[in-house]
């Protein structure tokens, strides 16, 4: 490998390892939003609005079809991440505004997905 | 085609035009169980305890597990079918205890579904 | 209803409307996905290519999760339309290369979903 | 917690405990089946046969299904760890047969979420 591959692009493994992390980052995801939704519908109130709870949903789901897009190595990885890091962004925004542990937690990983995403999808 | 392969068991395009229809019905349950969650959580109350809202959301997904194997012609599908019926059932059960048009139209439909996979694990 | 409003935007109901049948066109493209990857799989050859067959499996999965956000009418659908419709177009114009019958009706729905989706994603 | 408790019982945070577990097999499953489904794609042969394609997508999806289940803590979890304990043993039993370093790969992680699926299902 010379320097010019090194600087000018990712090399095929490193490409690989890094849709690796990006699953790992969005499986992550997935299953806190799910966790969270449970905890969300038994706090009732703000945290079960419907608004909240679908975003949540949407966040989990989203997370899925991107982690599958990126653990069969699809030319279309890219498409879905983007999607991926808006809605990251978006329910990661919704969580930050209540104060729980548990609602700082979901933001955490919907902000760290997110941002795998954004980056899987630049390159 | 003999008179003792009608009887004892479907040819294949019966059987096809079988799948077809239940995966139809899978697919009707899906969105409205996805229907009846956004009306629960707006709601609120006893339509949108966590346990209710929990069996919509596992009633959905496995009625969307299910009409996936069926429209692949999946070999399996009778095994997805068997586990979308009896949940289809349990969440009939559920909606059934409330007495709204939503919740009433929500149980006819995972009934219909239940039916329709019971038979389709069966053959 | 005043003029303006028909002109200036789509009333909740059309809206609401616009969906359901943007859903519908969705399902279609999922489940002749589906139906495509068996045929192209036993026809073998070009058909059943990786690259091939891993873009009906990513057009069959991101109309899934389109139709998922639409049927729970979530906020996020214009993402995932977004994301549906760039997939789609990919697929279309991949099973348009190849001439038989199956995958000529293939590109037809995979169009007509992508248009679909371009129409609720710049809503 | 009395002695009883603990012979007659998981308790509560035992068993939340395990169904974290059993999610974690299932999501390493579908990981691998996803990967593997790319390589058979590009082996051909038998490798790339619909009916062994058809069950590898089989087992990716009911391992997501599984993993969705238990990641929000559902009540009918045990019927969809079954019907994945199922799939995952044929789809075991399929992959053992061809002797590729991938195939027992993945034939081990099948094997090992059945086992974990078997264990969920009947507590």
């Amino acid at each position: 490998m010379t320097h010019a591959s090194v600087t000018e692009g990712k090399t095929r493994s490193e490409s690989s390892s890094n849709m690796r992390q990006c699953a790992d980052v969005c499986i992550e995801c997935f299953r806190v939003c799910n966790e969270t939704i449970q905890f969300c519908l038994k706090q009732g109130g703000e945290h079960a609005s419907s608004k909240h709870i679908t975003l949540l949903l949407d966040c989990a789901e989203i997370c899925n079809t991107s982690a599958a897009f990126l653990t069969r190595n699809s030319d279309q990885h890219a498409v879905t991440c983007q999607g991926c890091a808006e809605i990251c962004r978006e329910c990661a925004e919704d969580c930050r505004r209540m104060s729980d542990t548990e609602m700082r937690k979901c933001a955490d990983i919907c902000e760290r997905c997110a941002k795998s995403c954004e980056d899987m999808s630049s390159h």
